[in-house]
């Protein structure tokens, strides 16, 4: 089993409590217990961790560099915002997808540029909960070619 | 008693301490006294904090979420650059009310743009510690339009 | 009794007769009314007036900074586009009040820019007619800082 | 088996060809291979087109929009400039996914922006071909959301 | 009769059957036929066509260059990005009216700016289907000017 | 015989007078008369005026509001510079239709941007008077749309 | 003796009265007075007027067209917004020059635009009362190479 | 000989027949047949195509990809428009110039970008149909210099 | 008699032999012998430079702040382009006039933005040869102030 | 011995792990030990500190204006995004110094701007750690000035 | 022979010493010798000169506009900021062709726009010192189409 | 010692002279005589030069590069505006370092962009004469990271 950290930014502790329209019904805990079963069925050990911290997702994914294999990572509202959390990723060595539950193209202007997304392998974006299971699909894709 | 939430972001600890020719003499205790006070006068059970984090400052809108019926917020510095507390108080349920000691559009131009207003019920900058105090007169109005 | 001028923009004439969804169920003069008794209950003598046009406006202004001690004006269409009104007020040594009805941070973009809010004493918007009530309080904290 | 169209944009069809570094060593037809062999095995009947017209892409989708349940649409250099492609999509009434070989936002910055992202459901980037892959169990996703 | 040239560009061909809130309950068949007769109730004998090819618009604009005396042209999503359409309609010795159904300034920020206006006589746009037939009379009094 | 207001905005007095070959020879009054003419014919009861103050232009479509059912404007050089026309015209039940007498599109780069035309039924601009003339049938076809 | 216009734009009736130190101790009256008998002294029958109100100024340089020579202008605030009255200037006949107490290109931003000068023979700003007294001496040069 | 392809963008199929001021008095054929016989003297083998349709720009080249050892391309208005074009000159291996009948810079601004020549050897613009010319003399010098 | 320095920048010595249309028919030195004497008549001891060098014009400026008691200077195409001489004139204690010929804001763009205004007394612009006459008066009349 | 604060920004602490071709072969400890040394030979007595919170790096700041006599400060991704980090400085009455690694002009163009630099005494920028070292040698300088 | 200048602007002394691979192996003497050799065989006397001062290079191409029928210029690092050569070409009544050794369009963002070429005849860019060759070309087809 | 060249831009040559509060009080010659002996105790063997031209300070950095090992460049008022000075700096195989007295980023905004920085090894700024003297002390560094 590959080990793999499931990475949420601020205010996705609050999902499934609030605006279910727009980001579905399932809170936090349940969308990361379909991610760990996802994961385990297809070889990846994963991981999930949460903070509303820049500060602290910084730490973390710094961490990940050294324990984790992939990172899947929805930055939510510091997407736009965070060099700082960009540096962090230009500095690890392993893949990192970018995950958003919206369509953040189709919403207010300063969500269409994201500081993060130059620094990962890839985005994911406007599927939900789902955002995260593609993730882990493609990590399982991206190994394989690391492998062959 | 109504419950409100007072919150300071960044730098606000430094009230009255330094620059008070821009920020008056009064420190945060001060002025939290005075708005506790106000508060007791005017039906609303005011409750203050601070915090330098972004993070904390998420943390705690949150939680007032729960306990809170009106927040006022002066947000500082991450007035202009956090789409993540704009997020968390796009997820309330409750008033929110913008706050500014300082007339902002009066100042660098990079503090012309608020990232927190389109989210709030509305604002109010630049008269000094007495923008908390009419900000909880605006909730008391608002509570009772609710209550008509 | 302390006499102000409450100042009311273009189409302000309008108030209550259209668009009640946004702007509120009270008329002008009811509006007015209301202020003037709070302003009597606090100390002010309040005078209201309306006018469509930009150069009346000034007129008004002018002749306001001979007769009353504090201003509170709600430019309306003018808050975007009039240097001219803006080169009234800093001429004027009288504290001026910029209000709103409607939170105008939250609509269109070309409402996010005052030039008006740079020359006054500070900002109210998004509480309706209370906006002025609110800013009729804020004179009254200037008027007894003045005096102290 | 339900009917998916893919969808490739101008210059895909050197696929394999050319730049493989950036693209890959896979043909278009080897891809095309892959990705119905994929929906055969998800319940997917893929059928897949290339165009380097603007005007036949749009006839193609239109045409999608009568005898397909899902469209997979990788517009390559037609994301940035085409309101007509965008214009067909939005009159669409069924799924479009916009995907994409490399990962845009990495790229030259008149790439950053999509003009074809807005009205689709989500975004797939930076995937190679599997991006292509990913989108397809997106839509089995999707489709079994609308059947619950 | 004087020939004229009626051009409907990308997605039109869809007018009817889709989105009918927003560009009316008529197919493009219908609105045709209603262009003809009233063509021929002011001596106008009326061609129509239309395309979702860019290329295929120029190569019909240049042909009726040489035959027909006076074009009302409805780019579509070419308005806004087709530097050939403009060139094409540059050259072109005889009137070109540009409609739009929708009152395409009211619309996303992108759609303010036409590139095709310039080279044109006049624009009108806003209603609907009745916009091809205020054409059809600008160019009939554009025509007895010309006379006179 | 349905009242229709005709509003001219500034320095449309001097057509006629000055640069005949921009505005065309007919004096603002013959345009009048003709557009008089032309409505009753089609059963409107036209009735024109004309300032040069955006405060009085505000005032005759606040009162059109009353007894007129639908509105001509050229605003000309209010066009790009008056949100509070534009506050006006949003607050009226009743259709404007925006003309200009030359192609605003092909002229300098501020007159590119209306703010007047999003709250407009839609804009015709390019043929001189006849704009008004074809402003006034399109009236006749919207009260139509609306009997229906 | 040629008839001149000198019209002075909004606020420009304040001047001596209020912020000294930036316009100057003399009153409107004492710099008309001045330019009169300056005028009188080289030949020129001066006529000073001023308003608060755009359309006012519009309506004064109309006239000035039929009876005046040459205008001096300040259009002061409406400097930077008015494209009504740059349109009124570019429909008369007659030379109009621009003038400004204060340096414009010194202040604000947004004062560096000027809409009036495009329109105007030329420019004279930042020599206080004596801009005008400038801009008559320049009048006179001009209607002597006229002559010539 | 060396086999050239020289593509003609939208448009230069009217060359001659209109605006002779601008585009001179040639015909396409006419530039053609001198681009043929001028290759012929320097040791190109010429092969001169036309498209208005972007996408057939965009087949033509690919296969000249195959077939020519160089390409002249005029994208007339596709220069500023067309990432599908750059894309594709960006997958040839061999050199393609960029050539303009006229001086691009001295025209609007928006013809000042070119989104094809990054990824050309150079550009050639201003010289009429001798900007061909000079582009083929060109090619030959580029052969030769890697043949050296 | 007080020494003034007259500076004119690149391109001034051709004055009078090309594009007299613009800039009329009189030759610099001819223009320098009319400032001379009148500079005699109204008490000005005028010198008279000119250079195409932005290095040379800084160093006659500099001299002139040892020399002169005030400068009229035409930067012509260094107005728009030159921190250096803007850093020049910050540094002199002597009244600095900026002078143009031609109407600088009515031509392109580029034009429009003087970096030389903000540290002059004034700008005189678009009177021919006049505004250095225009500028010598100015000179006098500021001396008389400084004298008062 | 004069205290100073020497404080590093996010992802820091990775120094000398991580692409060490960018940022040099040595570890954060490494160099905190060298500028301890350095400070002490030069009467600095040196503390080091590093976060990743942006709300931790302001308390540490505001902590330092207390016990410290200057502040070097590499604020790394904070540097371009942080109003906050800004208003902290600026309250402090304190020299602070910005330092970075790298030549950040040299970089991407967000990096082009600092929200840090107009509140700090001077910048040193590309230098890797002798930035840092080159900063306590100013320090002294500083204090000596002080203290002169 | 046909006298003509060729005018290289700043560092272009440096050629064939520096940067090879970007600018080729050429010494700047070798291309001057290479140049005159290739003018003289074409019927044009070549006369190379090249200087680092602005000032110097305006200097010479007005002297260049009494002696030489035509300029090939290289303004290198004066293209994009030089509005006083801009002013020194649109001056002279002879042609100017634009060259550069590489492609300005594929380099930094600020190189992509030339004050200068608006006032050329044309552009030739991209071609190493083959493009100041096909300027001498292209000057023998304007001479020739002059003489037609 | 090492020979290293101290290189001075416009206007340093008045310094202590004139604005001393910005400046300082030491005048360039004394700035140079300090560095000089610095030089002498760390190595250095400095040579200072000053000039006010563009073409001058090109030429010099050029020679430069034949006989000095490292620069220390502070480009004054051409920071902001030159290209061709940074094209001689990337042309030099040797250190250069670009410094300040003040600190820029502090300043008008037209100062934040330095198109200096980019080729340089670094900058230091706002340390007044002692920005020179930090730069001198990076280049012994610089030289023995290369030693070794």
């Amino acid at each position: 089993m590959i080990p793999i950290l499931v990475l949420h930014g601020p205010n996705l502790n609050l999902l499934g409590k609030r605006e279910p329209d727009i980001y579905g019904h399932l809170s936090l805990d349940e969308i990361n217990q379909r991610l760990i079963e996802l994961g385990n069925s297809i070889g990846l050990k994963v991981e999930c961790k949460q903070s509303n911290y820049e500060g602290e997702l910084i730490d973390v994914l710094q961490r990940a560099g050294q324990s984790a294999k992939g990172v899947v990572f929805n930055p939510a509202g510091y997407t736009h915002t965070s060099v700082a959390l960009r540096d962090t990723i230009a500095a690890l060595d392993i893949p990192v997808i970018e995950v958003h539950l919206s369509n953040t193209q189709a919403r207010e202007e300063f969500r269409n540029r994201s500081l993060i997304a130059p620094v990962c392998v890839g985005t994911i974006s406007g599927f939900g909960w789902y955002s995260y299971a593609l993730a882990l699909h493609a990590l399982v894709n991206i190994f394989g070619q690391q492998a062959s």
